[in-house]
């Protein structure tokens, strides 16, 4: 099992950093090393690793579902008197009395300044292991691949239903809902004991196109719009990710010039990709084109990201990021350009890395002729 | 206009405890100051509000989002090589640099170590500020109440579409989808501009409605089970919350025994809530009915929690919590059974707290004849 792996692996890192403890704090890392993906709202999770042992704090609605997930030992508070602890600051406080040693290693993004104070305040030294378990969950497992691959065909399948059911007159959230029909149709007649989390926007029209990140609202599409439709979906808590740029009707002449210099940028940094470069080389390779065209003044992020567990992972494919690729890794690869009056353009796919090449998981024509909706 | 009241409110607040900046990191905090409600992924965003002065740190892809949206000096790091910074942390020195004194209030339980480390470094002193911000955004203005009680009436809504929909033989994630149908359609339709946030789990059978939080998965509905419909919609970021216990065919006699002392609990709560009582007194309210009924073994959370921007807020109706109701409050009310055999009960509605009393803005029947599905 791939788990308890993953905590030796951590073990390992501890052992090298002479760490006598390490508290995973971050939900992602946590359902990395335990299993346990829970819903958490205001109720604080908090996983401790050491060598011989693991501690799992959790409040007592998550019990159940905790003790079928891992076999660490729960620390439970309560929300009703009389049962025990009512407070993880106090489970964690005994937690942490209990460690051998003085060295505890955190995740110093995600861990909240009060339980790193606490950790302190007790005398230990903080170490910062946030690098190593990004890094450790970068290179994906043979199951977590085939994880994703699950859930490439399903992101495809859900892009395929909103692109084909986009028309003006409907809103960015009817035509999103398109392609959620299908997931959840699609889930439940395929897979038994499952959990899906999907995330959607289809920015619209010029304005909203030129903002990479927004939420999808109520503005009808008009004819003449261009669209950014951009979807992950995570089956049982790993994600692929599916974009595509597309029109109502077609674009002007300055869009479809914009459209194939972005097009052209994706596909240079898909054939690029092989195990031994470095992220910032896939990086450069989409940029070049861009750059060739005249619109890298139009370029607002960088050229892909790692996926998995999390939305954005390693690789970071990143002008900065000398990371090397290798096989296991799995990114998107996402060249955009956004041009003030003019409309943004970006198509996203999910590749994993083999020993082969780079090989596509997330499948949807890439073509001008297939992106203009009639 | 209510956000910039609120940015007068947190410069009292730390004129009251002599801060001479405030590190906001919170998003849902972030969202209440700003207005800017960001797809933050991997880039973090800092708002520091000083007396005379607000700066947002963000990534340069939300850069025109905040420009719309609030008057903050806007930090902006890159992604891309020779436009100006392109680390946050760097961007986060200089702000902190630039503000006259040493005494830093901020969110303990959300700031991550790292940031908390460098202010610290600088020779500032951090001081809590998370409990005042918590009570600020407890007491809901007339124009958040307004927002509160439209997102009440969709999750109602959608709610009923849901179980109208419920019958043995569909799924968890299909019957959720009935009722995510609805929202889609009814706020394409009566909410120009407007975003939607919302969550929906119904765990089924005696197993999965034993355990307060889970993802809906693809198990199947059979006659005999018992389910909880959960539901939260946030319209334009302010959520409201409506649950429901029902049956496919009918309870067990041990259901309808446990179903009713739930509900008796629900309505003795609902009807106890006035201002001026503490928060403790209506979960002990509720606690009573079902102490009374010899169930109280199988109660495992508090009875309910305030609700707005986040899923919980202020009050939390819980047995330690001496905090007086006051009018402006909005909180879920929510008493729950969980027999390990039998099932899970619980129903929650949202209410408003008035000079005259609970105004209840979420509206399906509770009685056990309309919670049985033929």
């Amino acid at each position: 099992m791939d788990r308890a792996k993953r905590v030796d692996n951590l073990r390992e890192v501890m052992k090298g950093k002479h760490l006598d403890a390490a508290v995973i704090f971050n939900f992602e890392n946590q359902f990395y090393f335990s299993g346990l993906k829970a819903i958490t709202y205001s109720r604080p999770i908090i996983l401790v690793v050491e060598q011989t042992k693991e501690s799992l704090i959790i409040p007592s609605l998550e019990e159940k579902h905790a003790g079928e997930k891992t076999d660490a030992a729960l620390h439970i508070y309560h929300e009703v008197a009389g049962r025990g602890s009512t407070d993880y600051h106090e489970l964690f406080d005994e937690v942490m009395d209990g460690i051998e040693g003085d060295k505890v290693g955190i995740e110093f993004g995600s861990l909240p300044a009060e339980l790193a104070s606490s950790i302190q305040e007790k005398g230990n030294d903080l170490i910062d292991i946030q690098g190593d378990i990004v890094r450790m969950r970068a290179i994906k497992s043979d199951e977590e691949i085939d994880m994703i691959k699950e859930s490439g065909t399903l992101v495809s399948g859900a892009l395929k239903h909103t692109l084909e059911h986009s028309e003006a007159g409907k809103s960015e959230l009817e035509i999103d809902y398109h392609g959620n029909q299908y997931l959840f149709e699609e889930i439940s007649k395929n897979y038994t004991d499952s959990t899906l989390d999907y995330f959607v926007m289809s920015p619209s029209g010029i304005e909203r196109t030129n903002m990479p990140h927004v939420f999808s609202n109520t503005r009808k599409l008009e004819t003449g719009d261009v669209i950014i439709h951009s979807r992950q979906v995570g089956l049982n808590g790993y994600r692929a990710e599916c974009e595509r740029t597309y029109f109502i009707g077609g674009p002007t002449e300055e869009q479809e010039k914009a459209f194939k210099v972005m097009l052209e940028a994706h596909l240079a940094a898909l054939d690029f990709i092989k195990a031994g470069v470095t992220a910032k080389a896939v990086n450069q390779a989409a940029l070049d084109v861009i750059k060739e065209a005249g619109y890298d003044a139009y370029v607002s992020h960088r050229t892909g990201h790692g996926i998995g567990i999390g939305q954005h992972e390693e690789p970071s494919l990143r002008f900065d990021n000398e990371l090397v690729l290798e096989p296991g890794m799995v990114f998107c690869v996402e060249p955009g350009i956004y041009i003030p009056g003019v409309g943004g353009f970006r198509h996203s796919d999910t590749v994993v890395l083999t020993e082969d090449g780079a090989e596509i998981i997330t499948e949807y024509p890439r073509g001008l002729e297939s992106m203009i909706i009639k």
